[in-house]
């Protein structure tokens, strides 16, 4: 990463600007009138007062209450306990803490807007006993990572326990007294901060979703204890110091930490400027865009209540609100995030990270009231002013539709890094969605896969990316975190919607190389009424290897429903055995072409790179120039329609072979396998056709409408497809090396001359 | 089947009544005033104006409006098309007939509703068309059932074909002229319901689900007819004509029609008489229940609208009413039917018979409000004054919650044949359901097993009956009949929750064999706080081997959940292999034992009776006295904790081997193999626990609660179990050859004397 001389500059200036706001500091303290200063992170005074005053009018807010309660349970009532940290994600030590900060936190919260002593005292007593722990602890024995704990084994751990415990102490501060504020600001929060900060150098001045916790945990403690050296480290940096012990010894080796410079330029703005594209788009995916929104949202809210001059809420052209209509715009119709990269399925807007970046978003950016239809599916609020509003506008039925849009993605913080189209086509209720990840690798957490596709049709998945293996916070899955197969399986590429060759993984799973690089985008336009297009190019992740992936959602006034075309160009100069999977969802209905099935034995496809994890279960072939695949998913047929040659070979498999701690779903594949293949285009289409009633029995459509698929002219620089559609042709022109839209084309198709400008165009005719 | 001499009058005086009530038929004239008297099947000219009077008001009515609309889309502007009957289920004359029928009905009710001429039109051209056919039409060539149609292979589609016409014809009857009358009447009506009744002799006075059929179709042409001989045909069946070539001719080897007398009354009153349990259970099962009341119903409102001094309504009891409700009971709480014996999974409530069934049953039987918490689910209704009330009444929210029962439905006409117990336990948003299932064998659509289980819990299988292997209504899926796998695989014993000895099925699958057989009810008691209870005995499912299996539902004041404890008695002479599958669904989280995977290769687990489509995925050992099977389904842990010895194996299994057409789904088993065992007794808890929540991420209790299982006696007389709960224990005491509950038992565990009277008891201490 470089740094220019602008941005340098900008953010010395801004370093000024904050050393010379004193006054800021003012609006956090309780000295001369009785007016309480504190809570005066997210949840404030002023919202604590709104809250109050309209108990049992808003059902968010009662639901909200009501869950806290819940989790809180009886947990009052139950011995504390605070053990020496001793055990992994899993064991028991670090079980207890990180249930001991939630309940901290929960029962903050219920005492604000409750009132009720017994939470603020259950809160106190335990600052107290952790202001009586900590001093005890040095770094965590498991402490592996490159950036180890005390609490936790991993530093990230104990942010998130700051993160918590600061809100927690900051709405019982007056529930304690001078001498206990004392006690647990020296012995808990400032160390605790300290050793987040100065003490966990690469990792708090990492641009990473990793440093964005600590920078938050650090600025939102100083912001309590009003210590404006906590503050500026969370804002800026922290000053490394390289003589620190925990300097010198934690494994520097640690691959994600490759490119670490410690003189660059960090802290909140610095991770504002680079986690995000410019859209919002943050590089690791969905599922982790999520979870870093978290910080991100919660400090900024922070930063606002305690330093409005900063106008935090404006910076890099309202980037905050960008990321988070972002994440909105990467769920499926029913709210869940695409889980493409590291991601555990069923993730949700209905999150709490969402929650709390809906409310905060929200408040600051004009009551969006397409957010009110968001809110009200998530049914909870946070306990701020933004979700007091939020409550009491779901409640007076302010809702408009939120919308969700064909958009494409840059990634990187230029946007430029390749990245995720998406293109749709119908009403949120029924709706079809086709993704095509092509971007830069994601860091730790991403996939190796480029030019996937993911599709989705009225709210279920159709074609699936397996996401990752898992089963997070259940312990006895490995205590919860990433499983073998996720290596095994989660990554590699055959286990995505994408060409896989030779039985290798893109970039030979090799997470160096694959950082290095990352697809281009060719052409995108979602402007258009009969047809929208994405289209990329992929050129590193097999030696010598072009790839070249367009997918095309046409409307044809003709069909109930839009289908998607899916020409996939495959340059090579040497042969190569090509796999195209088709991860469907669902049960087979049909093959038009001769299969054999494995009857006497399930042997596994291949031997590594996630073949070993595949049972082959059947193979056919067909001397017809297409094959067709039509299988039910919830109620509605879909068929792929593909080119066939006496080279193509289809194959059947399902998942779970070498899976030997039952950690994988049993699900089926369609693999489109071309042997001995050079160049060689993959055109396909999926159509979504028909129905089945479960409760009337009737069936319609179970065959489709898309009769014949055929190439009609293949040069270097052209393809052109025909698609016959009941009794209609569909003529498709796609121009390989020249995306220019105002470029002028000719070609002679089936001896008609076709003129036409731009990379594409379509033709309705008889 | 007999028939007593009280019957045999009754029905005497019955035809006497029926034929001195001349009267009656003058209700259905359309002489002497300008009223008009058509339609009055189900669909009357005074349901009619109510709904047209009220048109856009309630939207149940304005739903049905528009999917019957939807269903007839762009019908009415097409080509009609009346081909010579030839093909089969799936084929085109077959498909084309059955979508006639449907749209000249749906055609028919918008004429009405909405009084637009174009759909008169339609319908009275229809009906001229198949007058024009049905006179060319000899028996169909495919017709091999024991009673052919003449429109369709099976007299069972032509009933279904007359039964819709005859409406359609009721509801544009003064759209044809008088001659048009007297051509649809004399060419295609009558003939139809003369073939229907005297032509399909075996068919139409046959007790059994295919009869009411044929009744119904019969009798409501006779209503409209004004034919008092197919009136009488319908209620007391048709006087048969042995010399006829159709009865001649007929396959009278079809085992379906073993015990099959000419001379025993027969008809509607008698089907009502037969076909329920005196609680209205029909001895199919559930999916056929649903199916077989369409034609009751609809002829039950028929007769009331046309001869109400019958009072059919008050018939046996109320038999219509409580067969209703009880198809109600047989749902899960999502209205889901129980699938066991040949069932397709997710006919629900929902279906249109039991939306007719429930505007049926609201207008007769007193408004239940219970009724309306229903049909807002169904969300549409039937255009008949009950279905009328219902619309207004949903949308004035009329609704009480309906409620689901633990209830024992004895099977058969006495309701001795065995039966279908259900355990209910907790709210209709969370509750706990066992199913025991030990009926009679249930006719052609029945599966052999006997004491099976079904466990649901708030809405989801956890232990799953698999039902039916059937795409219906999908041509691909060989033309939507049963598929092979249906015997090979649906209907064999494993496939089932419960015991398989020697890898055989129960009454080793003869269906002879099977029918003359039910299991018998030890005890049922659903009236204790703290548990409820059912237990069967089978005799006769192997040879020399005698089942006694019993459920409690244990509810803990420790726990949040209740439990389930079930008790598989096998005694027998010589050593077997038994088997108990748990058909569980989810993920697998946790197993205590020892186990190995098939990683090489997955081969099948046997060769023959089910075995052969189950591949052996894993097994496992243990040398603890008991084994636990964890696994998560829809955010909610499950285990299965089981006594275990050194013969038991753990067998872990999936389905799908040797199936050539993809016609199974993947589910999994745990099978517990008990190897070389003479007596043995099954103990097995069935634990939901804890939870895991996608969008927090936060898991709690995922081992359970259930902490040790074990038999602290156990002798000829007598088992008694003792559970560790947390830190409580719980002893449980079955009598197993003395089900008095007044009976005194005496019994010294463990060195105590226990005292308690019943053949159950449970005891909680420290």
């Amino acid at each position: 990463m470089k740094f220019s001389k602008k941005t340098v500059l900008f953010y010395l200036l801004f370093c000024l600007f904050f050393l010379s706001c004193d006054t800021n500091q003012s609006q956090n303290s309780n000295a001369g009138n009785n007016e309480p200063t504190h809570p005066n992170l997210i949840t404030t005074v002023k919202g604590i007062n709104l809250i109050k005053e309209n108990l049992g009018k808003y059902p968010l807010i009662d639901n909200a209450i009501k869950d806290m309660k819940g989790l809180v349970g009886e947990e009052l009532t139950k011995e504390k306990d605070f053990p020496i940290s001793k055990d992994p994600s899993g064991g028991y030590s670090h079980e207890k803490h990180k249930s001991n900060y939630l309940m901290m936190y929960r029962a903050a919260m219920l005492y604000q807007v409750l009132g009720e002593k017994k939470y603020g005292t259950y809160v106190k007593e335990m600052l107290l006993g952790y202001a009586d722990l900590f001093p005890k602890l040095g770094l965590h024995p498991y402490g592996k990572s490159y950036s180890p704990g005390k609490l936790f084994w991993q530093g990230l751990n104990d942010a998130a326990y700051l993160v918590h415990v600061i809100q927690a102490y900051d709405c019982v501060y007056y529930e304690l007294s001078k001498e206990e504020r004392q006690a647990v600001e020296t012995k808990l929060l400032k160390p605790l901060a300290d050793f987040l900060s100065i003490g966990s150098p690469k990792m708090f001045n990492r641009i990473h979703n990793h440093g964005i916790w600590l920078n938050a945990a650090v600025g939102m403690t100083g912001y309590v204890l009003e210590d404006k050296e906590l503050i500026k480290r969370a804002l800026y940096g922290a000053t490394i110091d390289t003589t620190l012990a925990i300097y010198q010894n934690v494994d520097y080796n640690d691959s994600s930490l490759k490119g670490f410079d410690p003189k660059r330029p960090a802290g909140y703005f610095m991770q504002l400027d680079n986690l995000f594209s410019p859209a919002g788009y943050f590089t690791e995916g969905p599922y982790y865009q999520r979870y870093s929104l978290w910080p991100f949202v919660l400090f900024g809210q922070t930063i606002q209540n305690n330093d409005p001059s900063i106008k935090i809420f404006e910076y890099r052209d309202s980037i905050l609100k960008k990321a988070v209509y972002t994440a909105f715009q990467l769920t499926n119709t029913n709210g869940d995030f695409f889980p493409f990269n590291d991601a555990l399925k069923g993730m949700s807007f209905k999150s709490p990270e969402l929650v709390l970046a809906l409310d905060v978003i929200y408040q600051n950016y004009g009551e969006d009231p397409a957010l009110i239809d968001i809110a009200a599916k998530q049914n909870t609020v946070v306990f701020s002013e933004g979700g007091f509003k939020v409550a009491k506008h779901v409640a007076e039925n302010k809702a408009k539709p939120f919308t969700w849009k064909s958009v494409n993605l840059g990634d990187g913080a230029d946007g430029k890094q390749g990245g995720v189209g998406i293109l749709r086509q119908g009403p949120s209720s029924d709706q079809l969605c086709q993704i095509m990840r092509y971007t830069s690798h994601g860091l730790a957490h991403g996939h190796y896969d480029k030019l996937t596709q993911l599709l989705y049709d009225k709210g279920n998945e159709i074609l699936q990316d397996y996401g990752a293996v898992r089963w997070v916070a259940v312990i006895q899955k490995n205590g919860g975190r990433y499983l073998p197969e996720n290596t095994t399986w989660g990554k590699q590429t055959i286990s995505h919607n994408t060409l896989v060759v030779d039985e290798k993984s893109h970039f030979n799973g090799d997470i160096d190389e694959s950082s290095k690089h990352h697809s281009d985008l060719y052409f995108y336009d979602a402007t258009k009424a009969d047809y929208q297009i994405m289209s990329a190019v992929e050129k590193n992740a097999y030696p010598g290897i072009k790839m070249h992936r367009t997918f095309v959602m046409i409307t044809d006034t003709l069909l109930v429903r839009p289908f998607v075309l899916d020409i996939f160009n495959v340059t090579s100069k040497t042969k190569h055995q090509l796999d195209l999977p088709f991860h469907y969802l669902g049960e087979i209905m049909d093959m038009s072409f001769e299969y054999e099935v494995m009857d006497a034995a399930w042997r596994p496809l291949g031997k590594a790179n996630g073949y070993q994890h595949l049972w082959l279960t059947g193979k056919g072939k067909t001397k017809e120039p297409q094959a067709k695949f039509t299988w039910l998913n919830d109620g509605r047929f879909y068929t792929i329609t593909t080119l066939s040659n006496e080279n193509t070979e289809l194959i059947l498999a399902r998942l779970g072979a070498n899976d030997p701690d039952y950690n994988l779903r049993p699900d089926p594949a369609f693999i489109i396998r071309q042997k001995d293949a050079k160049n060689h285009t993959f055109v396909s289409i999926v159509e979504p056709h028909g129905s089945k009633n479960l409760n009337t029995e009737i069936v319609t459509n179970p065959y489709g409408d898309v009769k014949k698929l055929s190439i009609v002219h293949q040069d270097k620089d052209y393809i052109a497809v025909e698609i016959l559609v009941e009794k209609e042709k569909i003529l498709v022109v796609l121009s390989l090396n020249e995306h220019d839209e105002k470029q002028s084309h000719s070609l002679t198709i089936d001896g008609k001359l076709r003129q036409w400008e731009g990379p594409y165009r379509q033709w309705f005719y008889k």
